[in-house]
């Protein structure tokens, strides 16, 4: 969210206001805040690193935890209370809408996990199947119910009101999910995919944030008049060379590269393949180091750099934008100095989703189409369907065997 | 849209109005706007039957223009003239968004459509594989740059209009590219799926119209003031009835049943499936038709029917809710006496996503897993990767034969 304050040095004394807010902050103050909001740094992280030690369950746990309590701040965030006390139930909507949307987005994920899990004759398999066949339409349906009680309970004089709020409540529904459901998704194909983007996002921040407040001079944007490009500049280098280095150690733990196939959280073990492979390089005599060994996943984690410092910082240029629109200060007080989640996930989102399209585009592509197809069908086919599907793909095949 | 209409009969003379619209009309203006609104029906009805009957891939070029014409009216109605005289390039940004949902939509199926059709050494061939394999991250290439692009144009006296415009601009494409990117897919999965809901939609509109017209006299809903139960629970007989005698119809003809699996306008041929065979039912001495010969098929229609007839009317009544929230009459005006497009589709995209989910749900669950996987295999893996499954296949089951 942000990329570099300025904060002016403390033998300055001209009491420049902008938006209401002085960016002059007393000595005292500003090292208060930065204290503050530094404890609250290092148990976010520390208990991110727990999560990440106990395993792709407990993070998926984390991503839903974070999702409620940012779709309960953009939900208070647009409601009026004087306009509700005439619509009772209102608030319900907006929750069976988030539920619906809980169930469409996991729903198949975690079902399709289930069943590889539970076995075959029990009655767990045969609901979690049923969910499996039906899950699309039992969303539609209580999508199609929420619509129609809107519409039912539509009063005239607050019809504008309650459009209003129809719409935000599926922007934030789209916001809110399609980072989680990308999020979940990197954490399944390896917890290095969702580990490292992340990772890179908190770097950048606090990187922009230290040469922000060390040698912050030039306003970076508008929006956020506290941003640098001292800060952005600063943090761009900082998170690139981190990125290149980050990969190398994450990519040497098999619990980060190797993809989770079910819902256990115990010992993973994989050939976690080519990309974590190191390659030998020789750099020439005039180098301290003559030989390096580097991961192809390196240069990938490269773009991710570049990705999490350039573009992603326009995440929280947005959360900036929409707050001074909308003239609030922070979404939420759920961290203290941070402000609420939605805050310190702004560009979180952004990076979520380009890592997982990465990920889909450049690095799995070809052993996804083999495995992913083998998966589903292990996963979706009965065992009379896969030897009707193998003895079909053996005829077009040209007959290899007569099974 | 219009689930029957109150008019009053000629001979009354009181100036009933609400919300400024006269509900009494003189008997000639009745007669008038019923005889234009006639019209352009049949008009629209010939053009329909036309396009169907040149093929699916005409079809879906209609949907392509309808779902331009349903974004022209939408994006026009948001705007403000006074604010974008100061926002050069902004509706640009608009039509940036839809050609990326355009893109996303449809991509990935024309393309793996056209792989079908081109032989593989065709420098065609190679550009839609590209496409194919980094379609994803085009779309979210375009993406990320209209999301950079609206935040550096965004403008201090405008923030919380720019604001709402990108919110309202992500409604309007959720709605118009989720329903006609299910619309689409009903065709191809054949055209029944498409047809059969569609005719019901329009059946139910014109049902009605005509029982509100001759014997509506009970209003239904306040959000449509001309709406009435008469018209509605004729409608919906009318429609439950049609459903079951027009599948029979419609499943007679291979060109509605066969899924349509290339882009090709030729014709179709296939195996349409126990749906589609009669099945013989003895109905007993005291029936004029002692025996009667239904398709399985009939039974599902009879839900599609319902589903016409119940709720997508809630899809008109949330169309008439917001013009009566926001204060419009119509959405535009591209067919006398109709409306817009979008005052004439309301009802059918509610219906087509039904329609998609419940084939995908209660149709084709068992063919599809298995042929779809088939298809899958035989249009994203090449020759060798095509062996590498099933070898790998065989494996699994048990070392069925080696190759």
């Amino acid at each position: 969210e942000h990329a570099g304050k300025i904060e002016h040095p403390p033998v300055t004394t001209d009491g420049n206001k902008a938006n209401g807010q002085t960016l002059l902050v007393s000595d005292r103050n500003k090292y208060k805040s930065m204290l503050i909001r530094t404890y609250s740094t290092v148990w976010m992280i520390g208990g991110f690193a727990f999560l990440v030690y106990m395993g792709h369950l407990y993070i998926w746990a984390m991503v839903v935890v974070i999702q409620i309590f940012m779709a309960t701040e953009l939900f208070n965030l647009l409601r009026k209370s004087s306009e509700e006390k005439q619509l009772p139930g209102f608030r319900l909507l907006n929750w069976h809408f988030f539920f619906t949307a809980m169930l469409f987005t996991y729903g198949r994920f975690l079902s399709r996990e289930l069943v590889n899990t539970v076995s075959s004759d029990h009655l767990l398999y045969k609901l979690v199947s049923g969910l499996i066949k039906y899950q699309m339409f039992i969303c539609y349906f209580l999508y199609i119910s929420g619509f129609v009680w809107f519409i039912l309970t539509l009063k005239k004089k607050t019809y504008k009101y309650q459009f209003k709020q129809y719409a935000w409540t599926h922007m934030i529904l789209l916001t809110v999910f399609a980072q989680s459901s990308f999020t979940v998704a990197n954490i399944f194909e390896g917890m290095f995919w969702f580990l490292l983007p992340a990772s890179l996002i908190v770097i950048n921040d606090i990187a922009a944030y230290l040469f922000g407040f060390f040698l912050g001079r030039t306003p970076l944007i508008k929006l956020s008049p506290k941003k640098t490009w001292e800060g952005f500049i600063g943090a761009s280098v900082t998170t690139i060379i981190s990125a290149f280095l980050l990969a190398n150690v994450m990519g040497r733990f098999q619990w980060f590269t190797c993809p989770r196939k079910d819902l256990s959280t115990g010992w993973l073990q994989c050939d976690p393949g080519p990309m974590f492979k190191p390659e030998h390089y020789y750099l020439g005599d005039w180098f301290p180091w003559k030989d390096v060994f580097l991961m192809p996943v390196q240069w990938h984690a490269l773009a991710l750099g570049l990705f999490a410092s350039i573009i992603a910082p326009f995440g929280g240029f947005f959360a900036s934008g929409f707050k001074r629109a909308f003239k609030i200060k922070d979404f939420g007080d759920s961290i203290p100095g941070h402000g609420g989640i939605t805050d310190r996930m702004d560009c979180q989102m952004v990076m979520a989703v380009f890592a997982y399209i990465y990920h889909q585009s450049f690095i799995s592509p070809h052993n996804f189409s083999v495995d992913a197809i083998l998966d589903q069908i292990l996963r979706n086919l009965t065992y009379e369907e896969q030897r009707n599907l193998y003895e079909q793909l053996g005829e077009m095949l040209g007959n290899l065997c007569k099974a």
